[in-house]
């Protein structure tokens, strides 16, 4: 049986006191560590073990005006858990906003139908502006360049369940990021994140023209950590306790604009046995890049125990639950629905999961 | 608590006996004012207060064969708000009728999986087709250049509404449109269900070319009300009890037909100020056009008590769910399966959403 | 009341040991008459008479990353009869895949999203695939020219039922096939699956160049079966139990191969009444093309009993049920979940379905 859900922390904004999470800025460390209690407590839930009708009745608008299909079963997936009903579109337009309507009327109007509303957008800043015309909460699935708040949530949570399994903590921890940190937005928002925590060090190796922007490293250092430019990846992955890899955006890529790019730069398992710690972890957000002379992460270590990146997608579901749980206020009735699952849940997902 | 749903007038016709609800033309109104009493009933359903179960295991299909997003979502979020199910198709094509299924087998096939069905569809009568090959009820979304008879229905219940709030009736008022009076089939709609009503007087305001069509006019007269076009806004706005204005559909304009804007024709604060009484209600189907030079309805009226075009969006969720729970004859068991909503819905939705 | 779900026969070998339903390779005698008998089991609630939330809880991943919207929603339908919840994809491609990812990073992904996965994919066998990589329960929804089993299921328990009422088996039977017996799938699995029966023989019928498989064939007869190409319509449907025909799928005809088709290859009521016995029952799979000039099934049979079509397509959602809980391990766990539905479901469903 569940526990009952954990206290929040009295020193916890919520959101920073916004009823919408479209930002990590939003985020201080009692917050985010709320958030992972209860992500750690709707577990048994998300692995299906447990079934709740907390959001029995609720409905959420799931708005992806740029397609994202992962993200967008993530999130449906989350609410449907908690025993809501979607409504979502998936086109790249809306038909009203192709009539000229405004995000403020667009965002109005759903908010009549849905109880949440995740909206995923092209351009950065748009998902502010549709939360900024409604108090339903507006959760941001991704603005462009902009920010993906749940998915740097939803990384951090597994660096510490992972490193949690090890014995370790986040503050003082290594991380290695790998691959193209000016266009995955992914990075900056976790960096943003990994901020709030204490002593980290960050080594980025990416190609040249794809180098973290200076705001996003600038804004790290401010915070007490040490982050450093490394000349290989043999020199990113020594002593790192997380690899953080990513595929190369090159959808977000400007045209023109050159990028050299080697398949030596994928990391492969060689590279890891050869330079880094035998308990470091490996993340990727996904997906990954599986044709030939691809660049971000081989699936020659598929069914190592290092490889976390499965453990992390399914976090997500947790993790998405919990913000949902907390924006609407319900985490502590979760415990009044539960019932368990009448069917069984194979483990492990895929045959070749590792047994941790 | 919510009390027991009113009976039903024994005058009503139900849907003019029909399993369906495809046009306005098969309502009376007894009718009317019974699905606006049990739209009334549903909503602090609709409002997120309480939640029901009364279509625990049903399944509707929402078949949109043309975009409308907006129209697809509130039907989608009705139904769920019942406790039901959805299954949707939101392209432009329905793949077995692209290879030459007919109509009439695509509805039959259709009702064998699903309880209730909407259809939108861009051909003028293909909705009627559609329910006439099944037993099953349909509910028309939208078909072309037809008819939107749950729109022309929101659109009376708002009225209905926003005038008991100020102590007024249906009845001999006198209501002002603007706009496409030609291609916006919500006017049509509208008008002639109003024309259930008695002595109300309509004055018509639209560009040239997109006047009413006198089928329409003929219709309204023959009921014994007053249609008169006149010559500017002003004199539109003039003893208005409502202002109904619209987008002008120009996706619906034959290419060669010539139409004159002026963004002169816009209903601004100003206009509303000079011209109309002061407890003037505004509406508006949506989407309301927020470009440079639109010329339907300015934002600079929003937070203003007299715009209720978001009161009437919402509304269009309780007048929904009320003809579902009509036409499926599960009113009355509504209040069997209320339960208290475990999250709690904002007030205001939108910031500036004044308070009546 | 439904009586409990029937005991499985020791003999039955599930799905062939296997947590997926990809292929009716598969399948056994025993497997295919459990399945049968639990839909049976299941029909009043396909009906829409009884409701269960045997699944409540439950997450299916619908992925169809082909256009199918009438096998979508049949599924759809199939798992929200039974209480789960549905995510889905149904555009042509998946946003990750065009993005590099693999089928089996896909795969193991939506496994950590959903408790049953269909896959429908244009490309024959990456619906193995898929399956490969997870162990969560994944149904073929159809894999380009490969394999549709629960089309091949639903035709077969359709054959089951309408023999059942008219006091026949599957033993010994004639079955006509016609049309489009090369690219048609559904024959090849229906073939395979009746070929686990006794001592039937199958009449073809088909434009030249559209001639079915010789390995089908072959299949059939290693198994005792009798398999005849015919000459006319007529031959085909002279002492035929069951005539089965399919449309011409021209989208999977390769361009450059020239197929002369007629019209006279049509099935009218008037070659049916002139060679077939009284109680033959006529099947499709559907779509049916209307289109003058179509070569599948006439219109001028709707209505009759003999024509078995729309019994076949409702059978569609019982067996997919059935599919389900047999693989999610749930129908014995049915019974416990029944509640009369709160509506009442129209009979007939079309206006001229006969009452048999």
């Amino acid at each position: 049986v569940i526990d009952a859900v954990p206290p929040a922390p009295a020193s916890a904004s919520g959101f920073g006191g916004s009823p919408h999470f479209t930002s990590v800025a939003q985020l201080d460390l009692p917050t985010v560590e709320r958030i992972f209690s209860v992500a750690d407590y709707l577990q048994p839930i998300a692995r299906r073990q447990w079934t709740t009708r907390v959001l029995e009745g609720a409905v959420l608008a799931n708005l992806f005006f740029e397609a994202s299909t992962r993200t967008r079963l993530s999130f449906g997936a989350a609410f449907s858990r908690l025993g809501g009903s979607i409504i979502d579109t998936t086109g790249f337009t809306f038909s009203s906003m192709a009539k000229g309507e405004s995000i403020a009327d667009t965002s109005r109007v759903i908010s009549g139908y849905a109880d949440a509303i995740v909206v995923r957008h092209p351009d950065e800043g748009s998902v502010a502006q549709f939360a900024e015309a409604t108090n339903v909460p507006v959760v941001n699935g991704g603005d462009g360049a902009g920010e993906h708040p749940t998915q740097a949530l939803l990384d951090a949570y597994t660096i510490q369940r992972e490193f949690g399994r090890l014995g370790k903590g986040i503050d003082g921890s290594r991380i290695a990021v790998l691959g193209d940190l000016r266009y995955g937005r992914t990075v900056h928002s976790l960096l943003r994140l990994l901020s709030l925590y204490r002593g980290l060090s960050f080594a980025l190796f990416s190609p040249a023209g794809l180098e973290l922007p200076a705001s996003v490293a600038e804004h790290a250092r401010a915070h007490g950590h040490r982050v450093e430019s490394v000349a290989s990846i043999a020199d990113a992955l020594a002593g790192a306790d997380v690899v953080y890899t990513t595929r190369i955006q090159k959808e977000r890529i400007p045209e023109g604009q050159a990028v050299e790019l080697s398949p030596d730069w994928q990391l492969r398992r060689e590279l890891l046995d050869a330079h880094s710690p035998a308990d470091v972890i490996v993340l990727h957000p996904l997906p990954r890049d599986a044709r030939e002379g691809a660049y971000d992460l081989s699936t020659d270590l598929d069914g190592d125990p290092r490889l976390a990146i499965f453990r992390q997608t399914d976090n997500g579901v947790a993790v998405r639950m919990a913000v949902f749980t907390e924006l609407l206020g319900v985490s502590h009735l979760v415990a009044d629905t539960l019932r368990p699952a009448a069917w069984s849940t194979p483990s492990p997902l895929r045959p070749d999961d590792p047994a941790l």
